[in-house]
């Protein structure tokens, strides 16, 4: 595998579609609330996307070999002129410096192809302090968005807040300009500790999303699918840990010993 | 995105064109110096580039995502003999070893197109004092140049003073050769502290660009337009010294959290 | 060489052929095991594959320069519904992130071509202790291995035990499935130390391998070979660790030094 | 520049050729040593190669800009059974890991149609101290090598001295077999200090191809030469080490200024 494939089960013919990317980040809060929203819409996988610039490892879960990848999921709303949702969730983003753009080039030329005019990345913005009540920010490429989205509980005043974005929640709304498309990030407040799954701020951006497309997601399961998944995390995280510790052992150790 | 792209808004008919490359660096020299004449100039944006080897994170700046480029200006020049010029400014260099030469690349290639037969890169020379009266050396290809140019203020004579150029402003005209172009680099004396930006090299390098091609530009609004800038500037740094620790720790924690 | 290349010296027509992958990793036990076994089985070499992915340098051997590489071997089976065996055993693994990929799918390509549908990584499992009987693990992509091979000593059941498998041992079973592949990595429990290869660890795999695939391998060799390999490893690590500090300086030096 | 090129002045006619390779290294042994044997037969410079994979800046030498390359020069045996060479000295290796393949493979690439079939490469061989007579070494990929310059001084027993060779010395001959080629390294003993180049090794490996390929070089300017071209390199390392340092600080305020 020379460059990022995308693997195509099915290619569904889809009204007006908007792209929601939540992929692991700050908080995790777009992959939270993605996935969630995915799993409570019972939406369909429908493609699966590989990369070189992926970390060189495969995940154990649940006695299985689990390659890291990123997922596809189609959703048809049922109201007459409601839109359809493309969501992609994901273990990983690049784990390198020049995949972002790759790895951005390719979804976004894939969902340009299935007719996708709109797509939102989903991403937390750290504030080092817990709100009570999380805003949910707005940074769209054009003023088009703003526009478009002004009565969702969005702030879109982030100026002297937020300078830079980094990694897959600004590079692809960055590139989809590129392609035609109207692009934005939404950005749940949240404070940013390092291993901390946060899904108040979560709750916060499914909220506005709901505003924004006219749908219902039942939160009810999230704060306690969240308490789970933290202990899955908490676990993983550990072996992870020590698996990176190993990765580091273990390549001293390949580089002392590829002759063996 | 898999290499760099240029995005051509328009292709202008050019009149023995010359390119001047303004990126930021030492000092922040070229950018400031090209910036001002592009903007002064009033000179037309006509196309952009866009590259994976770029940081990979975008900037916020007045409540909109903007994807880190390049930008191609180009100003006809009203006088009957006059040349015409290409302007290239830009946010980022090459955020990789191998991406300054494509890079350069794609740009010698894109403006050999157009016509163009002699570039310029203008930097910094960093001598660690302030200057009361900045020297613009000039280090050209090939001897062409220092004959073009005797008489327009240039040091030429920089051995013992200057041993390696990094980064665009040396690697674009060293290309430039293999591209059948005259090229050589402009370098204004300058302090070369970090976080620095140096109005008076930048003018003392216009002031050289005026006599070269006969050109004027009003320099009266340089030092307070950089005034306004370095608070801008200044602020953005922080923003963006804070990012670099937050993409360093959210890197970290990336790297444990893939399976998050 | 820009990529990967395989050195094809005769196609091998082969019955039902199952791909044994033992590169150096923890412990050696793959490679130790599947050498062996290509070595006491008579296996014919049929292909090498290089790669600009291994590292910059070669090994001095016997007064030769060897460079570093990876080698198909097959094996016939003499019974008459018996399987044939593909091994690739090798010098080194991906020295870059994405070279991994690249390199595990150059391997699934080229056996896929040969009818191979199959795919068994040999690796080590570190538990930081020195076990009496080691056991081995197997971690299969799909429920299907499990059932092939529950009756040959392997024990599935490694959740909470292992969190990730790093470099080839996990990627080539993770990629196999794109090409339509089954494939399980099998791991020998191993305590993990540095610098340490560890025939019991691949002494239980063998075995493992023998009922799996109804063949007999004469293990009376292993610890001697091990023994004798175990110097010249030892030998060989310490002039690896020189040459790496050589290399470093050395590096250090060419920075310094290209224009000398 | 995405890959490395090689800029063809004239392809010369060539009977039975051999490649000498001379690129900086430990004592700069190889470069020296080729590159006064190129400039004293007065051998003719026919191509030049230039690659993304070399640092990302140039060179100020004598007012002009140079960028970074290797060199090729062909020279005629006037002799009638005698054999051509081609010589090739350089600025620089590759920068990068994968680099060092991909140059070694545009150089055998391009030889090779230019009917060579025999590949010898020259660097340094670090003893950490100081031979009065310094001995050359020959590690050759296969048993011909040794057979046809058995009687020209080399000692061909390297095993338990040296295990690794890194860089281009080593990958150029082990990637020359997958060409068709003889290939060998040629290692004059150096004591490998840091910033230290060795006339007396280099003398030693010139005194060895006159054997191999019965010419003759004038060695009386080696060490006046190397005297001079040892200020120079002084002199230029000094700016290179501030380069670097002045790079790795412009770097990181390049990481701080992308917005400047």
């Amino acid at each position: 595998m020379k460059e990022t494939i995308i693997r195509v089960f099915k290619k569904p013919k889809l009204k007006n579609p908007v792209l929601l990317v939540g992929l692991p980040g700050i908080g995790n809060v777009g992959r939270l609330a993605i996935g969630y929203m995915a799993s409570h819409l019972k939406a369909e996988k429908f493609a699966e996307l590989y990369s070189p610039h992926f970390f060189n490892l495969v995940v154990i879960h649940e006695d299985r070999i689990h390659m890291l990848r990123q997922e596809f999921y189609c959703w048809k709303n049922p109201k007459k002129n409601g839109r359809d949702l493309i969501m992609l969730v994901g273990d990983s983003q690049s784990a390198t410096q020049e995949g972002h753009y790759e790895i951005a080039g390719k979804i976004l030329e894939f969902v340009s192809k299935l007719g996708c005019e709109e797509v939102i990345t989903v991403g937390g913005f750290a504030t080092g302090k817990i709100a009570e009540k999380p805003k949910v920010y707005g940074v769209p490429v054009e003023e088009e968005m703003t526009k478009r989205y002004r009565k969702c509980g969005i702030d879109f005043r982030v100026s002297g807040k937020v300078g830079t974005i980094v990694g897959a929640a600004g590079i692809i709304p960055g590139m989809a300009k590129l392609y035609g498309m109207h692009a934005m990030a939404l950005l749940g407040e949240t404070p940013g500790f390092p291993i901390h799954m946060d899904p108040s701020a979560a709750e916060a951006v499914i909220k506005v999303i709901e505003k924004m497309f006219g749908i219902q997601i039942d939160l009810s399961q999230l704060h306690e699918k969240v308490e789970e998944m933290h202990e899955f995390v908490r676990k993983i995280e550990e072996i992870q840990r020590e698996a990176l510790e190993e990765m580091k052992k273990k390549k001293a150790q390949e580089e002392l010993k590829y002759i063996g």
